[in-house]
């Protein structure tokens, strides 16, 4: 299992969070040097697993001589009581590591668990499960990760790779037009446009301008349209709209989407449903790890 | 509104990974750079504010001219529709900084206002709502002030700041009575002792141990126990128990604790209510931001 | 003029490399600690300045209470003789950041007037000059801004923002079927498809493949085409295939690009054209110092 | 073969800029995650090897489990087609670092051959070719070993490590004699000291300044004149008014040397020939990689 | 022997302030690169081992293929001319290790020399002798482990780990009451509080508070007295006003305490001795290193 | 005062030791937030100053609104009782960095008011006092500028900034002449060379190789010998040998100098006299902080 410089960065600031410059005062003081032991990580509710290249990292980081075995692997179903790992060798450093390795491997499995919920709920239609920028503040590449993991689908990973245009954009940028002939002229041609629209007519604002330039000949500028806070209804109708389009076009619906309304979106036809919460509002995998001398 | 170092390593790391080397291309397209503008931001639903600090500093990494005021502050209740700051300034700039802002505001928002609604459960008894340190990665100091915000208190930082002797210290060191003895023999002066109990049993032996050590004119070992996983009329047993002690002992109750427990275990006469929800599984406080040229 | 942790990363570096521990020795010894001065930045000779940011970050970061007035800014024309900057105050502070300052704003001003060169050579046809991944192993965003500066446009920054299949991948991937399946499966809705292309059958093999999608109504996977190391009328060749396409196609051309081909390769019709000699091969831009007291 | 924490900073640095968060896309959805194979790395051009260490230091960055063996070493001569290096292992880990690994590669081979043409040209004379402060910003480390591998020595690292007085020292510090005394009175007994002269009439103002110091039985100040911009001729005359000198004195010379004018200055007698356009304006070294499954 | 990121840091910088970007100029130039050797790290003087993994973590960091094998570990006693620990393998890598590793050994070996001094003078009494926050800055946690080395104890960490209410925090909090009733609302449940005082009323003050509280059946605030600055006979007075109060208070001594006080000190009953000269002025251990070929 | 990069450095890395994640939980509780007061900075005994712009980067780095004056500068002489600086703002501000503050101070202060005291021991000789690479870990920097501040002169900084050859090298290069003929070959023309004898024979060695090269007309290797632990009147004997030699050298003398030894090595006509206890072994100097409302 091999480490990136930026888990390595994550797990580290982790295991300087939790051991400070004295390190782990209990173990130190109760159990003898000597002492080793097999560790079971055992889930405790059904999920998808994640992080397992995290929590590797962190018991190695407290002690490279421990010995991990992964019985599960990330993307990998876990049920109540699954083993997903054995961890063997010096106790102190076991117990050590333990909070940090399973706060990592909870978090990132809570987002894989509930993204694959989603994707669940969406089998049979064409739509993908999204992430957002909305992640935890220095966990993005891990939690985007995990919503692979999870059977979704990654958005940009960040304001660097791609463009969105939101509302705040076009009001600032005097409207509507004037932003796509500005992405017309400067658009690098390996950077893809996506355009949020809260409302039909705006959609068809921008339908009509790419419309327009292929035509003329030119290369269509958007590459995607976000349908932000759309009802179920308004989704059909905009897609109804983008179907009559010269050049194909991908729908992502988005704003506040949950368990109760995403059916309903992906069966209007969203080719992609993008959902803040799966790394926004992360209920934590509950794992336990059982020691044995 | 000061930095720490602590906070300014978040606050770059966050927004590192959303400008990445290229920055925000869709504000540099789209939003003129002579643009300037009032930022509002505002609540979307009830809560207790925190993060203001870390919001501050990122609007402030990305331009230090951008100028914050700040209607609330830390600790203060939010409503729906309450504006909370204002920020003025350069609008590519606001832009850039918003997503970064808002997702340390909302993290730690979240954090305050659940633990303000523990806080309120318990109000009228002595029961103090404390965080634990299943935290997330990288985030422990500021998660730890967010419960503090919401009325909460601090359990300990790390594994270098107290002493808390679980069962799987107790299992590999022998049993509970050696574990008390190399603790009575080896802790600093100024670390206090917390010594997890699974049953009334084992409560007993501890108490017996310190009962006979202040007979014999010492100092006990123990400050605190916590009762893991009990049900209320256990946690009122074991209070019992402990009233009875020689020496006053902190009663801490843990395991699963949420919205329809928190009450009655403080009613049971606990001294402090841990809850690792707290910060292991946060729900996002939900923050919008109004951008006027 | 704002600086980002990127550039302050580099300006930091740079320093240190020429500091060390002990700092500027000559200038402690040779220059009084009260001498103060007037140092203009001289340009030597015809350019495109860039780099101005970081010149001026350095000079702060040795000393912030050094004045410094531009009069040239990044992106204008700079003749020999013309006074780029000039820089108040310390005389010790202005001398030991001298040598930091002038490497930066010489490479990245080398870069700049190159790109402006080319781009000068493409006026009047479609071509935009664009850079590559082979750029100074640690300078890659300030080098893409020198570009920018310099007329150009980034392609993308890294393999993290984009997508660009090439011969290796094609060869381990089974072969370009196998590949583009794999890339229609996989690839993320903001992820721009570029293939390159040794051959004009290659190229018609993924014309195909993606013409067969658009008559299927599905989306064409590949946004662009690299057509490599080919001459100027294998590129026209291509191009003529590409515009029987039914769906805008990018073309852009690589390889061994130099001044004397440039003119040929935009004028058969290439959209853009990449030059990693931009960045990997930088003659840097002759600056001059006079400190007056 | 041993990294520095230098190096290991600049690997790691350059992997960072290219990788960013979301890592190689392009590999990890075109080449199958089993796919191994064995990557040559050859010349393309005829030249010197430099930056077998951070080559090989990025690609086991990237994957530990990569064998790298080399063909050539630092310092060799390599002729167009000779196979440098094989890398054997993972084809997704070869692709990944393969643009890092071969932009250091293909940077520090280009100065490393560079210097040898310089070396080449005064070959027979006593004339070191050495180099200067104006190396790219984060790279010193590894251009000065460059130039060493191409039979070049190396000037000071920094403004830490000697003496050298230019023209501004003079200016400000209220010429020559005054900072000669300064000099004399307090530079570290192991620090050497170096001046630049313009003229011949300042030469001989060095010159006499010691010649006195000699005759009262102190000990010299400088160690070295450096002149600065002198054509051949000239600084015939200055190597006679040296030789007059009673104690011996390297003299340098500097100023737009390029391999015209090299030869003549180094039959004038120059002991050091230093050149900024060493490492100031590399030209990159072709290098390419032919992976084979 | 395992590092820590702390212990990482320490070795890293110390070997950065000593090879610079240049490197070992003089090894490299005198001592041939195939030269092995064994290097015996020799003790000259009596004392207590610490700092074995620091020196071990420097000569690894030079050079990973070094093998090391110690003859002496941490709390070992030492005699002059004990060999400490061999080193084998590239001499150049020893050498250019040396100076880095033998400052860490000497250094730490140093503290935990004076800190057993200190213990075996107060043998025979219940008196631990402790460490201050008087640490050398950037050696924190490797002078706490030599204290430990040395047989002394640790005081608390830092300014976050516990209370220790100074003079100035009371002159500032208006007064001992005011404090303590601030103390009593807000302090953790894991956070030990100790008071330092001047005087005896001052003592009186603090057991009067605690001693009402313990009457009213609540808990006492405070768990340690620090008599600061005074005489045995009135640390004698203090301790016998500590004895008569109902609950356990740990006693701590400090103020100037040095080898001809503290026996007097610990045996007028202080429960520890807390000494800033242990880590604020050390006298380093001298170690020599003899290599042979 | 400015700082630089290295300060920065050591101050962050210092209070980052003191407040971890928690800060100063004693402050927090004791002194309410808005208290302010004005510190004085008092030295307890005779001295001269250095670290003031380390303290006052403290100070600063836990709150840039503290006012500070300085009443005395580094350098200068130090009387007890001595107001050294004034520091003005946030009480609680103060007292969370008073330590750290201190601590740098007494330390650097140790160093300069040991070295003046050398210094002031061989007034009237010509002898410099110098510091060695004896520094403790991660203070280097700092700690040759308290030298400097002492009136003592720096050795070299590290490994790279000149050549000092031990018996260790002579042994393992195969001897003095071998290693002589080796430098004579490949050092620097910025690089000075010095070499440490036991004997006289051996300085009578490194003589004659010198002075048959300057006969030769060739420029000597060897510009300081190291007088490594001889008495008095062996350096008398070497420094008359020295003196026959044609060209200037200088001569150090090292090993275990004291305040007892070192007038008479001074007398007996040393250039330079370096003391590793001026940095190994410091006795930090005393200072207190009060603080009034």
């Amino acid at each position: 299992m091999l480490t990136t410089p930026e888990l390595d960065r994550v797990v580290r600031t982790a295991l300087t969070e939790d051991l400070g410059l004295g390190g782990d005062l209990t173990t130190r003081l109760t159990v003898p040097a000597e002492a080793t032991g097999s560790a079971y990580i055992v889930s405790r509710q059904d999920g998808v697993l994640s992080g397992d290249d995290a929590a590797a990292a962190t018991f190695t980081a407290v002690d490279p001589s421990l010995q991990i075995e992964w019985a599960k692997h990330a993307g990998d179903k876990l049920a109540a009581d699954d083993v997903v790992a054995t961890v063997r060798g010096s106790a102190r450093s076991v117990l050590t590591a333990e909070r940090t390795a399973l706060n990592l491997l909870g978090h990132l499995t809570g987002i894989a668990s509930r993204t694959s919920v989603f994707v669940g709920l969406v089998d049979g239609t064409k739509a993908r499960i999204v992430d957002t920028r909305k992640t935890t503040p220095g966990l993005r590449e891990l939690e985007k990760r995990a919503v692979l993991d999870g059977g979704g689908t990654n958005h940009r990973f960040g304001l660097y790779d791609a463009i969105l245009v939101k509302d705040n954009h076009i009001g600032l940028g005097g409207g509507l037009l004037p932003v796509l002939e500005r992405l017309a002229a400067g658009v690098g041609h390996l950077v893809r446009v996506e355009i949020e629209v809260d409302t039909i007519e705006q959609l068809d604002t921008v339908l009509a301008f790419d419309a327009e330039r292929i035509t003329q000949g030119r290369a269509p500028v958007v590459h995607a349209v976000l349908l932000d806070n759309m009802e179920a209804w308004q989704v059909a109708t905009g897609i109804t709209h983008v179907r009559r389009h010269p050049a194909p076009l991908i729908v992502e619906v988005s704003g506040g989407v949950n368990e109760e309304t995403v059916q309903e979106l992906a069966r209007a036809g969203a080719d992609a449903i993008s959902i803040g919460a799966l790394t926004h509002s992360v209920t934590c995998h509950d794992f336990g790890l059982d020691l044995l001398a």
